[in-house]
């Protein structure tokens, strides 16, 4: 069964779920009507489904390569860029200033979603190039802005993250790379990276690092680390590539899946580089980009979703065994695939809703809705990704033995997706960014999404009266453990962490779930399904929350090795 | 990390939780003392560590292939093989009578296991043949007996099950392979088979085929299947493999994982076969081997959690990140390494608690010990491959982006077990088994089993009163919820049938957890891992069950696809 872009979701949840509407009353974001964002989506859809979901199995079956030192990409994934790159949709967020089309991040994440679907591995390109050019919208002196902005918005050249180093993992601040003044205002980057997702293709014209790196000055940590741009080719007086600069790709991994993206051991030796942001601020300079890059990355874990769903749909309603009807009348098959539409609809929920507040946070500078956003990314890129990875899983199941057979594709899904939940920030981490960091407010950003879910509740107990008393009495028992949370010593939070970020992505769910069965009456099974099935698991989610450190550190590394 | 073999672990089971004492003490298995069993494991376990855990990446980087119709064997496989046969691992359940070593399944379980974890790939070879063996000792004619069996035992020949065909997976009686009789007591075997492991090697004499077919007044559906032994040579007079028979492989598959087991379509062209048990019994006569088998693939899950539990633990003792320390350290690792390390225990203890009640059952010839076997059978196959599963994706998120890399070998034990939940009867089938086949007794050895839980919760209460009292109760809402069950239509009874498996394993868990907790206050720490954090989800599975069938069926195929 081919992709189908799901139009028709994200159209009912813009306008009866997230509160869309809000965004497009704003100044900022006044062109984006309920007509463009229909044509906008339609024509990305259109674009996904045709061209781009042909490419899937290509990625997987030949890999990108690595031919004396130049890296080789999947057939048909050059035209697949530049498909992508004609219909604009790389940059439909960046600011018209440098060519992008200014749209709502909520509109971009629909069509990344879509993309995401259709080809993963593909799409990872342009979502890095999106974070890219956010960092230098933010970061960048004008120069650097009016050199690479216009190219990168284009897609005529791309961009890439180096954060890790192998002594350097989530311990970003464990980095050796050294970045040396040259005296002219650039400075040489020297050191390894890892990781690099793209960081080298042969279909732009240049290929554009942020490189994370310490200047003589810095201070150990993450304290003394600053952000450079260092191109692979390095722009003449015209903006055209000149110059190749001291850098390149040492190796590809090979890896579980998403086999289309190379990922590459990455030197620099003496590479040329640009400074962006303050000295030794390189960390909030790369937290610009990857805020959006991790609620890009969680909807990846959702576009797959959708595709494993509907490819494990196509299956169920074509398979037949035991008399004469498909699996799809088996029980069981029924269960699961109402599982993984449910899933996959509270995902895409939540990480329009969060991006719905990156959209009201950036056209009204509202604290509040910054709060909102900044709750909202962890939770979006760690359910997303994890409900990538849960619902790719039962796609398999579904497809029986075909499921194992990578001709199928459905194997395909889940080793691809599960990166997902690994880069971009481990889940553990982002779930550690939410008890954390995102807590640092005493808890006031979750309880105000909480008395919102709550509310809600009470609005559609009219109607839906045993749904609604779920949904009201799980946010209940979520505020008490938050209250109880914000209390805790931080070996504590974080020892309760991953349940506790789950916890608060079913009550999202089902409270999105349950806003669009009181909207439209045709949605009130798949709801019934998610907060009667899945919305229970709160309470077990929430004991685990409650266990703390004391129980797991009570488990002595001897013990666990025994 | 290299993989060491849970001895220890073993031990304690089979001496304070599992009562194999028990089996020990019967006539039949008078000879498995403790010191002979304790021999037993360490010399399997010697093997499996310095033999067969070499060849874990050898078979996922060298698949077997298929050359000219012979099917070409992973480096080492061979030599692995050997030593597996030398040491007399095929078939140290089988019977005296005929070469095999008499001891308990209890033992082949964890004997099962250590190779399982070793080199699943491999470890499927004579799993699939001492299948084979259980199923000649019950059905075979003594001349087959006489012919095949020393073979089989020796593993000079091994064995292979033909179920699946392209339109009968799960549906095994739409088979359309047929048996015509050849007039000399033999028939002529015409059909095409799929999903065949370990179809063909280059190490061992001759490859018994175990086929299902119709004969030619055969009824349709599985009362008119009937099994046969087809050869792929067939025996002299000497009992030495002969002339070639009519069967060949067709192709291998190309699968997600477990790249060292050869998974063939076979095409049996009036093969020459002979029949075990009675015509059209052929269901019973492979449900047998299947009984058995389903245990062993549990086992396998096992076999890889473990495993991947040891290798996450080696990578979390060596990989420094964020100061000084380990990772271990970092509270969300070592909850992951605590619910890698229960749940383990938990489907071990499920699978050795099996393997004893088949012992008793053999030993004693004991209805109780029957059913519970059957009971305990398709929750020992469904909770360990499905924990094989779970744990193995978590041992790649411990390794973080290092996980998704091929050469750490996080990701072969993700992807080789994958197969484990579907094939032997998908997860879905086995609990679809539990709630129907295994419930036809009104549940009454549900019952019998939770009454011992109870009671075993009551004598721990004294020692241990919350953890006793977490597992009285978990298995009294366990009791109401099987009462609810049985009472339910088969509909219903297959929605919740996944759900009521897992909740009956999460209180099976927490039962062999608290039982170690009395024996020993070492294992107190694990145990409140399994009781506090893991069991809690029982309760949200049951109202999975409550559910029953109608919220799934109001979702129509059409709101599915929608």
């Amino acid at each position: 069964m081919p992709y189908r872009a799901p139009l028709a979701d994200f159209r009912f949840l813009l306008s009866e779920v997230v509160g869309f509407a809000q965004v497009a009353a704003t100044e900022r974001f006044a062109e984006a009507t309920p007509e463009t964002v229909e044509a906008v989506l339609g024509e990305a859809g259109k674009l996904c489904e045709e061209v781009l979901a042909p490419l899937q199995r290509s990625g997987d079956i030949h890999p990108a390569r690595l031919e004396n030192g130049v890296v080789r990409t999947s057939p048909g994934f050059a035209e697949g860029y530049r498909a992508i790159v004609e219909g604009g949709w790389v940059s439909i967020a960046a600011s018209p200033d440098h060519g992008g089309m200014g749209l709502p991040m909520t509109v971009t994440t629909a069509v990344n979603e879509m993309m995401a679907s259709a080809c993963l591995s593909l799409q990872l390109n342009p979502l890095m190039t999106q974070g890219q050019i956010e960092a230098l919208e933010h970061h960048a002196s004008d120069a650097l802005k009016a050199l690479y902005l216009p190219k990168l918005v284009s897609g005529e050249w791309c961009g890439t993250m180096n954060l890790t180093e192998p002594q350097a993992g989530s311990d970003v601040g464990a980095l050796r790379t050294r970045a040396e003044p040259l005296g002219d205002g650039s400075y040489a980057v020297t050191g390894q990276k890892i990781y690099i997702s793209w960081a080298d293709n042969d279909f732009t014209g240049n290929v554009c690092h942020l490189v994370l790196a310490r200047l003589p000055d810095g201070a150990p940590g993450t304290k003394g680390i600053s952000l450079f741009l260092v191109p692979k080719f390095l722009p003449d007086a015209e903006g055209n590539p000149g110059k190749r600069n001291s850098l390149s790709v040492v190796s590809l991994e090979h890896k579980m899946g998403l086999h289309g993206s190379p990922t590459a051991v990455m030197d620099y030796d003496g590479a040329v580089g640009w400074l962006l942001g303050a000295p030794h601020r390189g960390m909030a300079a790369m937290f610009t980009m990857m805020n959006n890059a991790r609620l890009g990355v969680g909807v990846q874990g959702i576009g797959v979703a959708e595709a494993a769903t509907q490819a494990a749909l196509g299956y169920a309603l074509e398979r037949r065994q035991g008399g004469a009807g498909t699996i799809i009348e088996h029980p069981d098959v029924r269960r699961m695939l109402a599982v993984m539409k449910a899933e996959t609809f509270s995902a895409r929920a939540i990480a329009l809703a969060c991006a719905v507040a990156i959209d009201m946070a950036r056209a009204t500078g509202s604290a509040e809705w910054q709060a909102r956003a900044a709750l909202l990314t962890p939770i979006a890129k760690a359910y997303g990704t994890a409900m990538g990875v849960e619902v790719a899983d039962l796609g398999v199941q579904v497809h029986g033995g075909t499921g194992f057979i990578e001709a199928t594709g459905a194997a395909q899904y889940l080793r691809d997706v599960r990166v997902t939940a690994i880069y971009e920030g481990t889940n553990g981490i982002q779930a550690m960014d939410l008890v954390g960091r995102k807590m640092m407010d005493g808890g006031e950003a979750a309880f105000r999404l909480l008395q919102e879910v709550q509310d809600a509740a009470e609005v559609a107990r009219h109607g839906l009266p045993d749904l609604a008393g779920d949904v009201w009495n799980a946010a209940e028992a979520l505020w008490e453990a938050t209250e109880a949370l914000v209390a805790q010593g931080a070996t504590d939070r974080n020892a309760g962490a991953v349940p506790y970020l789950r916890a608060f992505a079913r009550v999202l769910g089902a409270h999105y779930h349950l806003t669009a069965a009181a909207a439209d009456p045709a949605r009130l099974a798949l709801a019934r399904v998610a907060i009667r099935r899945l919305l229970p698991e709160h309470a077990a989610l929430l004991a685990q929350v409650r266990e703390g450190a004391e129980g797991l550190f009570a488990l002595s590394a001897e013990d666990l090795a025994a």
